[in-house]
């Protein structure tokens, strides 16, 4: 999982005929949810026939299915399957609850997300229908080191994590994440500031397992100048603790 | 998607590659979320080595993790190529604003289920802490003939899928479910009593999508004796309604 990511990588002709299967499965994406075959051949670049007879083998298991047009799309077997991801079914059964109650006092977005690689992705997102626009969505990637959860997922990563993350920046963003990941270290909790598509706060804080391994991030997303954003990180941490309690963290108390 | 499930079927010697790595996917189950080699093995009947070689493959692309003890559980990139699936998370992004107000009027819990095969799966559920005792998760599936949603969804399912189902069950069952499902297509709304493990009544009502087709099934579950379920009826019926608008749906008024 801490692998860079390779999602624009295509199987060669020489890789195994598993590979070139899981590479139709990751020809779709958020601005392809339906392929027709030869969008799918093209993608993957795998030749037209073998593309067709790998899709029939996911058609039949599930993995794909067709649409009203003859086109593929991603199938419910597979969300069957990915409902048993301990980092995000699982970590959503858990979580889900406290989500709720912090989304009932906040009124605004509440965020859960993972690291994946070099990247955080959203495992869950509840929204208030007049809450401030934002373009996460479930299942969707955002970056680690513009994002509340980006930091804190950030702040307990590996360093060649941080070092890739902060290689990818110019040099003053690259000074300035280094400086915040200390504090939001010693803080448990970051705040930050995001002025596209619309100015918004979000404050987040670690969800950490038994074994105090940070697994997840929570975060409300509010507008910009609507309250001091310090005024959530309370209730963010309490949360983000309930959350983890219920995976078996006991914190360390210092009072 | 109207085949009989297969859930149980393993792959022979024959079977191409591709299918025996699908069905190393298809040993995890809600009982079996982490596997060990051997396990996977057994549970496939595919040879340790080959187990091992496609395991390899499915780590090194994300659909299998290793956990913390070494076995493999699911991999997150699997949850993330199934969020793009149209009948789970498309359908639940729709759904989910709609879902929380029904959830709030009704402080219960609130499915929404779509049909595989000749089961439902239950693609979302809302409860609150204080709910009455369900044993439904998120990816798992429901029988179409002795649950609300299921109803719903068999009322509407190509006669095979009645047939099948009601071939399962013994004479006075089969009889009572070919009674109840013209009340269900007609009324657009069922009721379910169940006494296992708690005693529940649900309330269920189509979500039909832009051709009028019925995608899934909307529900409240109650506490048996709570209320009298009807009195939820219109609530479950406009939240289903809204929903569908949401796909496009324009239901002809009868007024």
């Amino acid at each position: 999982m801490d692998a860079p990511p390779r999602r624009g990588r295509r199987p060669g002709q020489g890789d195994p005929v598993v590979v070139r299967a899981l590479a139709l499965l990751a020809a779709f994406d958020a601005g392809h949810r339906a392929l027709s075959l030869a969008e799918l051949s093209r993608r993957t670049a795998i030749p037209l026939s073998t593309t067709f007879r790998l899709a029939g083998h996911l058609l039949a298991w599930g993995a794909l299915e067709k649409g009203e047009d003859e086109r593929y799309v991603v199938g419910l077997r597979l969300f069957e399957i990915a409902s048993l991801a301990p980092r995000s079914h699982g970590l959503r059964e858990v979580a889900l609850p406290y989500l709720e109650d912090l989304h009932e006092v906040s009124g605004q977005h509440v965020l859960l997300a993972v690291r994946e690689g070099d990247e955080a992705l959203l495992v869950e997102r509840l929204s208030s229908r007049g809450a401030v626009e934002i373009d996460y969505r479930v299942g969707g990637r955002m970056p680690l080191h513009d994002t509340g959860v980006g930091l804190v997922l950030l702040a307990d990563a590996p360093r060649p994590v941080v070092a890739r993350v902060a290689g990818g920046l110019d040099a003053p963003a690259a000074e300035r994440l280094r400086r915040w990941l200390p504090d939001v270290r010693r803080l448990q909790v970051a705040v930050f500031e995001r002025s596209s598509p619309a100015p918004v706060s979000s404050v987040a804080a670690p969800v950490r397992d038994g074994l105090g391994q940070t697994l997840a991030a929570v975060s409300v997303v509010v507008p910009a100048g609507s309250a001091r954003p310090q005024a959530y990180a309370q209730v963010v941490r309490a949360t983000a603790l309930a959350v983890s309690r219920g995976l078996g963290h006991r914190p360390p108390r210092t009072g």
